[in-house]
């Protein structure tokens, strides 16, 4: 293939942007990275000294303006997402947004439509879809191997809880169990969720449940093909980041998510040990190369990605709900939520 | 040992009751079975009969009146527990009672305070608290190991619903769920169950859903320690008798249960495949020997039993609270149900 | 069934042999425990009493000459075992003896020709083929399912080596790997060991290697059907009572054993934790069980014992071809042994 | 770090060359692909028009001869590999060598020589060592985590043989259990081997004996610390790609190797099913990516391989010791063959 390399513009170079800025740079031949975009100047400037990229910026629209660039992947805070992804489809760039996409229906309709508008890709960070384990799952059962789903889980627990006051008001729905939202939909295809009930405390750090934190939850949900679910989280797992799903059928079971870092088990005088995986960017390091490939390949064949701003809405959705779920101890419809 | 075995009479010579009578007559050195009681006087005569029993009657109080009876195991349809544990204690027998051991809080006091009165033990076949599996999650959680539980789950899936029409109503939350509540009690000890959401259907056979079949739930509890957990049923997984357990806090994780029946695993060219267990029986084998070797023991020290009276009616409690949530849409407190 | 239960002596108080004798008085009904006879009266009187068995005695002999006592169990050192056959038989009594049936090729053919001449069964103490997982991959290799075997594994690693003083010589081969060797031909069904290369060493106790310990083994053996397999043998994993067994042929691979003991997985801040089982009585309790079960079963039926004396003496072969390589550096042809 | 990649030469593109050629091109940040060897010229150009390679030739030498170019990586049919690795030492290229590196002690020690005296490093394609698994019992083993090494296993299956015409004379020995007998010295670190005992058949093949094929072989080692060991290795596993390791020792033991592709369980009416991998490139996806950046680094910062030359001729030792020992139905003392 001598195909070039899809033209890429980092925004944002916090943690998991520095993770796909490598990617980018150095993991995936399919893609290259030609420009860093950060509020903090040297952060930008750092991160892209590290990987050779020739220009770091504190302003994004320079990237967005930059003819040579195909493609943004958009890292900074929520809040930011819908009006840089609105700016980047005006200038025809491709766009990988992290997940949560936007914080509002409204906002994800914004997002939807600019960049349909644009005719340019727009894809969503639901990594989960691009792991083995789960991918294999997801494709056990639209191959009807399981039959129709009847209940499912997801769940996520976060290894731990460094700094409550970094908690966003709300973060455990939109922005950790917005993944498994989208893992539940995603393993029940077809199908819409239509009621959620959620509850949600501060059970890790419950000196900070008056200063409003939430860092365990549960949530149920109804989907209109009958089906139930559970997404749950936790900020605090002792023993490491974890991160499985379940989907149970008219005709078989697929389970998904291992702890287990590596085929190796110790045996000593204590019993059997096996290690655990403690970060994301472990657990899931080939998965987030996986999804960004992916995206430079829809990029360059202009093939429409498979993780979608729709799929985006349909998890904040379920979100939105829950939250509102949790203020008001009901059960609440999606199709309320819809004509807000 | 020269000591003489507890004498039991087996009320019930159904299914279960017929595997309990095994363990009694054959399993159990502690215990021996010394009559059988059934209304069809065929069906306790053949078990009698098949186990060396001397006596088979159609009457229970025939069996309560013998002086030389210990103690009875009772496994009639649910609806005769009490009057049958009143009528036990009143002779002075301990009692066994298959669950669920009443199906109003009601008859469950009643059943209570006929044993205390009568100073007779009285222990719930809640058997899954005697599986070396979840036994040793129990000791871990009760050691600390886990540290306070955060979230807990809980799920029974039966291998096949042959008869519809055999479903009792509400069945799946009185006679399958009870288990898993009393599972998540026992795994968050000192804890009350709070509030109480859950949803039904008829999954597995829609056809039956207008007759009021429930054969799927899912059942979402808070508890007083701020716990939150989740109980599951189905009527049919087609890969066998599935039961599982999790209990996570904040200082780590517990799971139990697993479907494989052996270590024997098979690989051949379809890949790598295990055999799963089909019944109860042989999933709980071990389990249902050791709660009755427990109660003989209870019996004959003079020891209380450790699955009590109370652990049954907390179980209805919160079954009974499900039933109400599905029937209203809402979540139940438990306190508003022990006022009723 | 009102059949009376198969009567019982027992010939050895050791630790084995109270524990089948508990199997025996408690926990078989097909069989009652009768008699026992141990050289310490003492042992015999205390593990009588303890089980409500009205004689206990030094002399096998006034079992034997027991005109009510049906079958004994044989638990002595090995060197007693075959003239405590051939006597037991020529009183018409079914013999269970535990292995190694007999130290030597001639010993063997004596026991199998007394109790073939008396008519009476005679079973020897493979407990591995009455294993669930085991039995699950034996009764798959004869359905076919692996194809024909090619590479065989058996391992036996006892828990802690308390006592070198203690180990009888050669032990490693006749009393431990001896089980590997029936479990490997059992796994290889209608083959004949023909070649063995055995190494043996004191590794786990150097400073015991100049008295002549061996403790660590390793046995290298060809089948006449092609089929090469190795056994191999511990006096000490510190991790537990660990047997396991594999069989991989042309048409796929099982594998058997494990030495967790429970479903239950504990996660904490050192990772993944299972406990280990740590005697054989834990992880062979049910197949200690199962064995005498089947065993009474053939008494009381008149069918022969599926574990005969004739695996026996196969099992002793190659043990003693074993010893022969070890102390002779050589391969040893089977066929040379028979000879001998 | 704005440091030059490292500029390859391929000499072989095979399989296995144009899965290392796709690894410097693509996917080795550190490495780039600057030439590609092979005696057929299409295939050559191929593979290098697909990477975007400039060059593409013949002549090896001409590979050498280019100055641009900082290290080479041999993946010719083995009998090529001393005298490549001599010429590119010779030229000062960098070496890393598939395995087998050479076929004699002799050829081993001139490759060794070679590059020693080039001042050039010298890295061969034990690819199992940057395995994850691997990694982790190896590590666990120098840590003390398991004591003493006692007992070892390391064992290769490969999934099909497709064409019995195509395998080498001894490449059972020479070119799979070199693997194994590398990754036993390796877990046995400090340890030498003193003798090898080995079998090996036309097992999966039976109809091509004659013709001197050897499909299934089984090797006993012992070391000079007296571990013992085996190794293992069939041609044809149906159910796919089978590695496993164990070492076991005074402290505990490890295991290694899983041939389940991912956390994916599928359960269904036939039980409990996972895939399985049935390729190396998928099974030491990562392990050889590994080991080429590792390789690249060490070209880079001048520091020496991990996995020397040293290692392949103690690995090929026992291969030959394996051969003679096949040929003479004896053991043989790996220090009679190092005075051949």
């Amino acid at each position: 293939m001598t195909t070039t390399p899809v033209a890429f513009g980092l925004i944002g170079a916090g943690a998991i942007g520095a993770f796909h800025a490598e990617s980018l740079a150095r993991r995936i031949p399919e893609a290259r990275l030609a420009a860093v975009a950060d509020p903090r100047l040297e952060a930008a400037k750092l991160l892209a000294t590290s990987l050779d990229v020739p220009r770091a910026t504190t302003d994004p629209f320079e990237v967005f303006a930059d003819p040579d660039i195909d493609a943004v992947v958009i890292t900074t805070p929520p809040q930011f997402h819908t009006d840089l992804i609105e700016a980047a489809a005006e200038t025809g760039k491709a766009v990988f947004c992290e997940k949560p996409m936007a914080l509002t229906l409204a906002d994800a309709d914004r997002a939807i439509t600019a960049t349909a508008k644009a005719g340019v890709a727009l894809q969503v960070g639901f990594n989960r879809r691009y792991d083995g384990g789960f991918r294999a799952g997801h494709d056990l059962v639209t191959s009807g191997g399981i039959g129709r789903p009847q209940l499912l889980r997801s769940l996520t627990r976060d290894p731990e809880l460094n700094d409550p006051a970094r908690v966003p008001a709300w973060g455990i729905f939109l922005e950790t169990l917005i993944h498994d939202f989208d893992t539940l939909n995603w393993l029940n295809p077809g199908a819409r969720a239509t009621e959620v009930y959620a509850t949600a405390d501060a059970l890790v750090r419950p000196d900070w449940r008056d200063r409003g934190l939430l860092d365990t939850a549960l949530v149920h949900l109804r989907y209109d093909n009958g089906a139930m679910a559970t997404a749950e989280a936790s900020f605090q797992a002792v023993y490491g980041y974890d991160v499985r799903g379940e989907v149970f059928g008219s005709e078989g079971m697929a389970t998904m998510g291992d702890i287990r870092p590596s085929t190796m088990t110790a045996y000593d005088a204590h019993g059997v040990r096996n290690d655990s995986v403690r970060r994301n960017v472990d657990l899931f390091h080939d998965a987030y190369t996986a999804q960004l490939t992916e995206f430079a390949r829809c990029v360059r064949n202009g093939t429409p990605p498979q993780t979608t701003g729709e799929d985006a809405r349909f998890a904040l959705a379920i979100a939105l709900a829950a939250i509102q779920s949790v203020r008001t101890g009901q059960t609440v419809r999606l199709d309320s939520l819809d004509q807000q």
